[in-house]
């Protein structure tokens, strides 16, 4: 049985630290703007800011060139107001300020101007601070539809993960897809996919079948230990890690997936690739970097601030934790 | 051959850190506000804020005593929140707000707005995010007209440099312009004005042509070593700089190069200007102080901040690395 070979191989602790150093490129004065990477959030609406600039400002932090946001009209201003840094594109709507009859032609306006920017990102990021407005999901199925005939890589979190568990087929079976589910939205995944609940025992197992039932796309399952797989293979990720549980963690970990997956297939496309990790499957790769990477700063943050931890001064953390790891020179 | 007489003189690198200390102007207790420099910034739409924001602001943290943004309604409120420094003028329109028929009246207003303010900056930076909406162009189109007019310094850069590639007229001839390119802009400036492609073997000759091409205008070209050519000669900096290529940093340097252009001027003005330097075009003089002060900036901030490095960070280095070049008193 394929599940029980995948778990009875080597230690199922990946080797984080030697994956990071290995996919993150190397900085070179002759390189240009971009090439380290471009990252868009699709999320932000009139309830929720903070999701989708924690989840943009993280990917610059460890190293991204540029870090876009495309959000509400409402959300925008107040995001764009958390940092000059970020590109944030007042674009999608919500149902109460859409009338019925202009919903086609909104919607397509929308698309349309997310599309002129869409082959220009190694990876989306969908879903932080999203909301669950009708109209709004809708736009954003035919978004995330669009990013996949593009071959865009997606992480999928928060509300985004609402959408793909009530609209599998939007993800299934596409390689590029990343959905990072918290302990719920992990349990609402296994009930839709799985038609069971969530067996503690055979963790390993059933997120490996829970990967495989939606077609090989990469699960990270986040808890004390973070869990992944593809559907061919388990790997965990335990290091570093902080008790502390203020709401926004999910957030840099999806902006950080992002980042060292665009690294891994960049790496991977690479001739001189590292080839003791050159024939993993690079969202493996991405999710195994940005969980660690996020674990020790998480780590480090709350050596410092204890109980007072909150999810900016982790974020502060980040680059000491790659340059730790991995010096950039 | 004039080309090959401007490279073939002594070394292309320019004494930078000596150019630096010539212009940058003592200060005096006698100085009131305005003299060390009052620059502007045209730009900031509805899509982009931090790009004119980081120009700005950079004026003002080299020394510049005041710093305005001209931007359109959306960007105000979101650039003022960046910071109580700078003085934002909500005066610029997009398409999407403005009827037809409502076009030349609106822009009218705008310029007379602009206008009121024009003769009292020492340099405008033109096209930080100033966004390609073709209202909003034109009506750009018509300040860069007025600023000539009035011979005010301007330097040009991002979308400012997409219009004047498109309408070269605006800016060739004029030996108060300069142009700030980086790799794709100053590919599309070789396609426009010289009817080819780039060619990196004869990047002097090329950068010295084009910049002859479009009237003596002075033109860094930004890379791995800046250079920079009035028509006449070719200049390059290659001190400090760092590899990180975070999407904001051409912002600082067009702030930059206007305050040192203004500065370079009121030196070359005074009586008892340095000799060694009085020959040189001030513009020239701009961009090299301007280049080197950004590239030592970027060469701090990343000695400290490595791969997280962020414009944010290299702005705040701008202080200290003119002070260890040039100290105030």
């Amino acid at each position: 049985m394929q599940e029980t070979k995948a778990l009875r191989g080597t230690s199922l602790e990946a080797d984080a630290e030697h994956i990071l150093r290995a996919i993150t490129p190397t900085l070179d004065l002759n390189k240009h703007k971009g090439q380290a990477g471009k990252i868009a959030v699709i999320g932000g609406c009139r309830e929720y800011t903070g999701a989708p600039y924690f989840a943009a400002i993280s990917a610059l932090k460890i190293g991204a060139d540029l870090s876009h946001v495309f959000c509400t009209k409402d959300a925008a201003p107040v995001i764009k107001s958390y940092s000059p840094e970020l590109i944030v594109h007042p674009v999608l709507e919500e149902s109460y300020s859409v009338r019925d009859e202009d919903k086609l032609s909104i919607s397509g306006k929308i698309l349309a101007e997310v599309d002129k920017w869409m082959e220009r990102f190694d990876c989306l990021v969908v879903g932080p601070g999203l909301g669950r407005d009708p109209f709004l999901l809708d736009c954003v199925s035919k978004i995330l539809k669009h990013a996949r005939q593009s071959n865009v890589p997606i992480v999928i979190d928060g509300d985004g993960l609402f959408l793909v568990t009530n609209s599998l087929d939007l993800v299934s079976g596409y390689p590029l897809a990343v959905l990072t589910p918290n302990v719920n939205e992990y349990k609402r995944l296994i009930q839709k996919v799985l038609n069971c609940e969530v067996n503690e025992q055979d963790a390993h197992e059933q997120l490996l079948a829970l990967a495989k039932g939606v077609g090989g796309v990469t699960i990270l399952q986040k808890g004390k230990s973070d869990l992944i797989s593809d559907g061919e293979t388990v790997k965990s990720v335990s290091i570093y890690g902080s008790p502390r549980r203020c709401g926004g963690q999910g957030d840099i970990l999806s902006g950080s997936v992002a980042v060292f997956l665009s690294w891994a297939r960049q790496h991977l496309s690479a001739a001189e690739g590292d080839t003791s990790i050159s024939k993993i499957n690079p969202t493996i790769l991405g999710c195994i970097a940005g969980s660690a990477l996020m674990r020790k700063a998480a780590s480090l943050a709350f050596q410092n601030k204890k109980r007072s931890t909150l999810t900016s001064d982790i974020i502060e953390f980040l680059g000491t934790s790659l340059e730790d790891i991995c010096p950039a020179c």
